[in-house]
């Protein structure tokens, strides 16, 4: 009796979570329809990016049947029948989790706590996606299981290390997908794929089970194609774990989506080139902000004269490489399946550094928390881009500067936002960042809602999809 | 028309704080009395014990002065008048910091939080205390500033690294002293100099302006000769400092003292011999224990075989060499004022470690922070000796085990109290330990106050007082 037109393909694999969650209920479209229509899009379209390491398509029909029969016997979670990508970092019970190293064959022994939730919650996991090699890069150019290309430009990078996982979610390989970010991991990709993309505070999602790189710093990141789809996503996977030492209770509920129009007190860096920021983006990046000029409120221009982008983002990467020496023990020792040499330069590098210079290193991410508590007594968010430039040829060098606008807010444990800003002339897509005070997830969920409808009036798709 | 018998110099010097700020309320002394009092004595009796290493006779009579204008001014403070003590790690404008090194004339330009807390709370500062070289130690025997004397006992060492500070207030040479714990700094000279001392929840209390030894560490310590002097020092120097990285907002307010009578599930270890607690303070231990048959509520035997405390105290040690190595670089470089060898070979053994073994031993505190959790799941304290041993006789080698009893409740982040549990049969007193979750602070402190008044029934006084 249903009138309406059947779903595309098309349709099924560009919607927002919160769309699907919606055809879904109402019927329009059904667990299985939804994972054929994945699974054959990952079949025909995946050769050409490359954003996955890992589908068992057996596995991912049993889930959605198991998922219809939950629908029809209406008792379902909150994410029932969205197939949702995962980096392969995390673990899943009986099948190893590689993080991007050649070994690791052995099959995980219990689920990871997000994807123990993400299973609660009725979601389907389609599988896993391709990664940097151990997660120490932000390019998903592996030496071992190839490079994921951009969805927006054949050749570009997808950025990283959750390379994988965000061009999946940009092509319509994935609704939504679970990342890592420690010093931009989920918002560096995000930036170069076009999609939506939280790191939240830190401790807020339970990174049990997640290979650690540095736990000052590591959190869950979430990558969708609409901010709504994080804010679920969010509130599925977050709140105390016992199990995991760096989760903490909630002092207060997350502060409450309560900006006041007209009193949001935006701050904005006074120098962007002074960061590194290529001109091509300040240009989209100030064509947002003027069409945005009541939902950021009063700006004002925050000092960052005392902080050197750099030098701080180094001390965070020093952190990793030194906590990754006793993490990939194994892996390094595996002379059968050696990582590469770039990754083997990396960590000898932190191998020559002394304990009092991983002291001095973590006491500046002290210093990170005092000037971001300092900063958000200022103003309520902090608007800049998220990458300084957009996506970059596969096969040359590696920009080492890309997560020097992402990594300050891990320094310190802050939430951040990227959401699609605009495209440069070349076609290709860069991120807007709004960073705020720990514990400000959902209010900058909202704000970025806010300013996504918006910036985003005209979708664009990407080439590949 | 006040009848009662004026009160004896000995009865100010050994009332507790809650004593005298009754008497102070009823008009039974004075703050320039008081002030006094303690001063006399210093001068009289610290020859013998070296507690103090700086004592400004001139700064604190004006501030006395001070005390009884507020005080007929009628607005006081809640400490309004109290001589306390200060460990020489902690800022004081306008005088040096020692922190135990031979260098460092430079005055300090602020006062440390605690100082403007105590200050704010009409404490009357009586001068900075003895301490082990750069607070590296347990024994309090400085190369630099002599050794503290256990007043029990002279020749004995009083313990450290806030000997000094212990030394004062068993002695009565300070009402109540403020000190540092970041492996039992507070706890190891509180039990061997019988006093009661909180090393409270990492972060309750803002360690800005103290001499940093390891951040994760580090906790302001409070030694008293009461516990609910404890309690009033907590409320007075505990809460949030926005300027302190390591300070957290409450979750809630501090866990109210809220033990059931009969509820109480005790956690005790089982087996103290093979952690190396010596047979006499065993034998003290379980006279304590029995003296307290309904205090202590249900004992259950906890599990401690995954636990080895010597090496996740070295874990500790590690953190805080290593962070030395930057908090006392100028010192390690002054050639005029050269540091002991033993000091410097302390940090050279630091300065060869990698930051691998760093992020090694940091991990060590996760581990502890877990440990805790499921310990804190199954009873609601834990019950055990301070210290292994009571007091050691000064100018041999330092044991190196005192702190393996402290440490963990560091390493966790957990409150901890010690109060004096009985003399060992050579007449040294020794420390009985109640450790609980973060957060329980005040209900420590209030099973202490029971534990207390049952097993302090008949006080004996040291021998130097």
């Amino acid at each position: 009796m249903n009138s309406t037109p059947p779903l595309a393909e098309a349709d099924l694999r560009r919607a927002s979570v919160c769309q699907l969650l919606h055809w879904l209920a109402v019927g329009r479209t059904r667990p299985q329809l939804l994972a054929d229509a994945y699974l054959q899009a990952i079949e025909r379209i995946d050769p050409q990016l490359n954003a996955y390491v890992d589908v068992r398509p057996a596995l991912v029909q049993e889930q959605a049947r198991t998922a219809e029969r939950r629908r029809r016997d209406g008792v379902i979670g909150r994410l029932d029948g969205i197939p949702v990508a995962l980096k392969d970092n995390f673990d899943v019970a009986g099948t190893p989790t590689r993080a991007g190293l050649p070994g690791r064959g052995r099959p995980a022994e219990d689920d990871a706590h997000v994807v123990a939730r993400l299973r609660a919650s009725g979601a389907v996991l389609l599988g896993k996606t391709n990664m940097d090699e151990g997660a120490l890069g932000a390019a998903t150019d592996n030496p071992h299981t190839g490079a994921t290309h951009n969805p927006w430009r054949a050749g570009y990078s997808a950025g990283g290390s959750s390379g994988g996982a965000a061009a999946a979610v940009a092509a319509g390989l994935a609704a939504a997908a679970v990342g890592s970010d420690s010093l931009g991991s989920i918002r560096i990709p995000a930036s170069y794929c076009g999609v939506y993309a939280l790191k939240p505070t830190h401790g807020e999602i339970s990174t049990r089970g997640m290979t650690p790189a540095a736990r000052r710093l590591d959190t869950v990141g979430l990558l969708a194609r609409g901010v709504d789809d994080l804010t679920v996503l969010l509130q599925v996977l977050a709140g105390y774990d016992a199990d995991d030492a760096r989760s903490r209770r909630r002092r207060v509920a997350l502060s409450p989506p309560d900006w006041e129009p007209g009193h949001l007190r935006c701050g904005l860096l006074p120098d962007l080139a002074a960061v590194g920021v290529a001109p091509e983006v300040i240009e989209v990046f100030e064509a947002a902000l003027a069409k945005l000029p009541r939902e950021l409120g009063e700006r004002r221009t925050v000092d960052f004269s005392d902080w050197n982008f750099a030098h701080t983002r180094r001390a965070g990467l020093l952190l990793m490489e030194a906590e990754m020496l006793g993490t990939f023990a194994e892996d390094l020792a595996d002379r059968e399946h050696p990582v590469s040499p770039r990754f083997r330069a990396l960590l000898d590098y932190a191998a020559r550094r002394s304990a009092a210079d991983y002291a001095r290193a973590d006491r500046v991410l002290d210093a990170a928390t005092l000037k971001m508590r300092r900063l958000f007594a200022q103003v309520d968010v902090l608007v800049l881009p998220t990458t300084p430039r957009a996506a970059f040829p596969l096969g040359g060098a590696e920009p080492d500067h890309h997560a020097d606008l992402t990594s300050f807010a891990s320094l310190a444990g802050c939430p951040a936002v990227s959401l699609p800003m605009g495209t440069l002339p070349n076609g290709l897509p860069v991120g807007l960042q709004l960073v705020g005070a720990r514990g400000s997830d959902l209010r900058l969920l909202e704000l970025a809602a806010v300013c996504a409808a918006t910036l985003d009036a005209e979708p664009a798709y990407p080439a590949i999809a």
